[in-house]
């Protein structure tokens, strides 16, 4: 192997105020791992809405500034640290996490030192680049689809239907049998969604909306509901579904209060929690969160395809997040370093 | 016994657009038990926040107009149906409830019929007036109490803290040794909880609340909520909690949806739920039922007291929810027909 470099480029936040400025480029330490952590050579990184969400200090912890973003990425593992499962894993290439308030660094940069317990080895077929947005977005569907299948909802209820996240959870549904009731907003996002071969799709522009998403989640029994959108749509969905029914809400696109009406939970017996993939991973064991991800990577050609729509350097992170955040339905944005 | 007549007044709800001209009293035949139902006749039967959502058409249910309103009441079983049930309640003094959508009357009334499983037989120390209050409120209290004991919450904490049942709460709280925070929105209320003896009260009009209500729900450990209000009071008390906190919600005074801040669901772990009383007692049997009327009584005169305010005949229905409505910390309005 090549001998590491000492320094390496990183973007790095500078405050949590959302401006673009806030965002630069640093000649930095390559950080070295501690015991049971590796040194991942990053090899591409995506924005994702909980990146979004962490720049403007609104994601569940903040990391003291300036801080590297970047939740997850692909690369190799080019050092590690004492640890069975560290020495495991180096030289391996892997998609790794640094989704926990712990990790000193992210994956915005040209190494990233994270827990080896945050590192899939990636199976022969899977290239880097799928690898690279295999965590956050295809294990959310995957753990949002599976709560379904275990808990035995007859069918599901999703809203953001359009997102690369719910375009998952659409073939998730197809392949495990699944019914899925999709929400959008806009007729081509309905469109996409049709080509793809989903039945039941909902505009929320539409008139009539309301009823029909009774009508249709009455029917097909869909009493669990994956939420991303927040302010009144929450409401809006938890009211059509079937008595007893159960929402996680995963995101909060809209920026607003999930609004309930009141009536939902008193007297129709339905609940609302939240999903975070970071808690949902900690409450596995070592054994089940392998088997997942392992799962997972089986169906990342496919099912959990990932679209790409940009490439750009470490350089252009300010210009990778504006893009992103306007069409987050447009594929993803890699960082390259 | 004295023969029963075979007409009788009862108040009669002719639409659900709230105004007072939609309470009349009306002249109508006795109805008569069926198999596993009883005839009682009526001592008293109070407003409570229930029947104001009734009458609006915001309650659970709607029922075919005309109908007569009044969930829970006291009073004399006259007359039983077929069945074991029913025949044991013959004669006896009985707290009872109407609050099922089967249910052909309301307790706004010289006489109902209601199912024998809806009566509690009264012991002797319990007087009629008491009982006519016994069911809703204090079942109410004591089962949002017994939760929190149950699932080993150190502390709990509840908004509209000086109603009927919150002071109920309270009182339940001290007998119980669980610590109570107790949300309020004006200083005379703060005042007379702590009359009673309540340690923690927050005033919401307070500046400082959250961060105040904050540390005293962390310090305690109150894990779950008794929410009652709704709008933006929810997402703040949510808020306010601990990690992996619960919520119940069991009304919505402020008749607002209730707003909650999707982090405190994804990022905290925190589950937002209902409470019902008819689904609460639907979920126990019979046995169980019997039981946790038994407590309730127990402690009918000191704990679960409830302070009643005016005593109207049937033809002030109209008064006595405007009474009721105006001011509902000032006791309650019982019907007397």
């Amino acid at each position: 192997m090549t001998p590491l470099p000492t320094t390496m480029r990183a973007v790095q936040l500078q405050d949590y105020n959302g401006k673009p400025d806030s965002l630069r480029v640093a000649e930095v330490p390559v950080p070295r791992p501690g015991p049971g952590e590796v040194l991942v050579k990053v090899f591409a990184s995506p924005v994702n809405p909980s990146d979004l969400m962490f720049i403007t200090g609104n994601y569940g912890f903040k990391k003291p500034l300036p801080a590297t973003p970047g939740f997850e990425g692909s690369g190799t593992v080019v050092e590690a640290g004492s640890g069975m499962m560290a020495r495991f894993m180096k030289g391996r290439r892997v998609a790794c996490a640094a989704a926990d308030a712990k990790s000193k660094g992210g994956l915005w940069a040209e190494y990233v030192v994270t827990s080896a317990q945050f590192c899939v080895p990636l199976i022969k077929k899977v290239e880097m680049e799928h690898a690279a947005t295999m965590l956050v977005n295809p294990l959310t569907a995957w753990a949002l689809v599976d709560a379904a299948r275990r808990e035995g909802h007859r069918a599901a209820v999703q809203t953001a239907a359009a997102s690369a996240l719910g375009k998952m959870v659409v073939r998730l549904g197809q392949k495990f049998s699944l019914p899925v009731v999709n929400v959008v907003r806009r007729a081509e996002q309905a469109d996409l969604l049709r080509s793809m071969g989903a039945e039941h799709i909902l505009n929320s522009s539409d008139d009539g909306f309301d009823d029909e998403l009774r009508r249709v989640c009455h029917k097909l029994g869909a009493s669990i509901a994956f939420e991303a959108v927040a302010g009144e749509m929450s409401g809006r969905v938890l009211r059509a579904q079937p008595q007893g029914s159960r929402m996680l809400v995963y995101g909060g696109l809209s920026l607003r209060a999930v609004e309930i009406d009141p009536s939902s939970l008193i007297f129709e017996g339905k609940h609302l929690e939240g999903f975070w993939l970071s808690a949902w991973l900690r409450k596995r064991n070592m054994i089940s969160q392998l088997r997942v991800a392992r799962q997972v990577q089986a169906l990342l050609a496919a099912e959990l395809k990932t679209e790409i729509r940009a490439r750009l350097p470490l350089e252009k992170a300010a210009e990778a997040v504006a893009q992103y955040a306007a069409d987050m339905t447009a594929g993803k944005v890699l960082l390259v370093p």
